[in-house]
């Protein structure tokens, strides 16, 4: 008998990663891939999972649960989206049909909001983790990334949620615009403050001040990393001008890269707003675990 | 005798455009070359001159006068900005040693501003050509581009400017973002004003209202089309809403091209801004000739 009893997976847009969990609920293998869904086709994901965890199945079924991008239309099968309002996950997600007869796959769905028109597919699963360990939670969570989600949460439901595209702004304009000649790599706080307090105060002028960059760069000097923490503290600004009825007189937990959350938590003190911070991988693991406990009709 | 008088050019980031004008004021020849500024070496623009417009030449030398990105730190020669306020061209600009006796080039300054820091080149020499039409504009003048200028004109001075990003961020969104799935190559005007009237009333909702494209085509469906349309229309209508005291209750002149241009002044028509147009050509080569009468102390 194999030692796994069941295995979770975050199978996002450029990486796999995924956990094996032993008969006593603890993590027995963790392993990560870069066969992330953006370069699969539907049919490549088995052979993907076997060639990753193959030597973890006994010869039984062994259950999957996996959340994110895999999910997608376009992934190894559509986990349809449950409408908000609606518990981060509230059904026992999508079976994927395999043609190993050692797994027993089930994708979780996303979330997805009619008015404004917006989707979620991961994030769901840490705040139901967050939630799974702090139920009485009222407030919002701010997932900060490549698409920075803000979810407001009322009784154990997302009730209303809005995406920003900071973290892919910021990438694109660091390192594909003409900003790029003047940016380096470090950091510099007081630019960073500056920026989200003249962003948060002008957003309407974002697009300007990201051209003054560049302008700043040749008329005067400007410290490359100076640069890059104002071209993260404008996004970020401009985000939380738009944001700020989900942050504002709330509590805000953070769910993310560390480094992230603490320019995030930085940006917010700015505006007496405390956050809260959670670790992504515990909260990630706690969903998964949530969902296939309740799957199996167990409690953890 | 050549029958070439002088030659105007426009050597911008990625093309190089010139114009011979013959004794009588008229373009004898009018030739283009991919070989703009930011593939250029400061050593090979000489080269590259000849190569383009060596057979114009005659034995004596002929002024070359130069307006735009050839003028850079890290172009041919830099020729300094001026600062505002100012006239459009305030100086002859920048004479440039040539190895090849038949050149006598000078290249145009741009015009930069210390609060906010901002940065011309090119650009002021259409609106020195359009001034030079229209002596006694008053108002303001927007040239639509990759970096969109908003241009405050008094006394046949530019008083005040801004730089926006808004056609990088167009290209870079549209080709290279998770938009560009759902993006197309044709328009909806509709689609278009009502972006352009939520973003002017929402601005610091731009980020969001971004993402909003792409969930919308996952929850519902968006046209490719209306898609391009809307991503222009949330750009332009951010911008605007930057913009307003440059247009609000102001002349406008656009300067730029045609079908840009037309956006613009849709954009601005749904506010109550009545926009007139110019050609930007026409303005480059009217400034390029105002330039150089000055230079050699006639008059046209």
């Amino acid at each position: 008998m194999t030692k796994t009893r069941w295995i979770a997976a975050d199978w996002g847009t450029t990486n796999l990663r995924l956990w094996a969990f032993d008969h006593e609920g603890q993590v027995s293998a963790e392993r990560v891939s870069d066969q992330g869904m953006g370069q699969l086709k539907p049919d490549e994901f088995e052979r993907v999972f076997i060639e990753l965890a193959g030597d973890l199945l006994g010869q039984g079924p062994c259950d999957v649960v996996i959340c994110g991008m895999a999910g997608a239309r376009q992934g190894w099968a559509e986990a349809p989206y449950a409408k908000v309002p609606s518990a981060p996950i509230a059904t026992d997600g999508q079976k994927v049909r395999t043609n190993d007869p050692r797994l027993n796959v089930c994708i979780l769905p996303g979330l997805s909001q009619a008015n404004p028109p917006d989707v979620m597919r991961g994030e769901e699963t840490q705040i139901a983790g967050y939630l799974k360990r702090h139920p009485e939670f009222q407030g919002s969570i701010c997932l900060p990334g490549t698409h920075t989600k803000w979810v407001r949460i009322d009784a154990g439901k997302v009730v209303h949620f809005r995406t920003f595209m900071t973290g892919e702004l910021f990438a694109l304009l660091s390192k594909q615009s003409v900003l790029r000649h003047g940016i380096g790599d470090g950091w510099n706080s007081d630019a960073f403050t500056t920026a989200v307090g003249d962003a948060l105060s002008a957003p309407d002028q974002l697009t300007a001040s990201l051209f003054a960059l560049r302008a700043t760069a040749l008329v005067s000097e400007l410290d490359p990393d100076a640069a890059r923490a104002r071209l993260s503290g404008c996004l970020i600004g401009a985000e939380l001008a738009g944001a700020r009825p989900f942050w504002q007189g709330r509590n805000v937990v953070l769910i993310g890269d560390p480094s992230l959350c603490a320019h995030y938590s930085t940006a917010l003190g700015t505006q007496s707003c405390e956050t809260e911070y959670a670790d992504a991988r515990t909260m990630t693991l706690a969903g998964l675990a949530a969902a296939h406990a309740r799957m199996t009709g167990a409690e953890e």
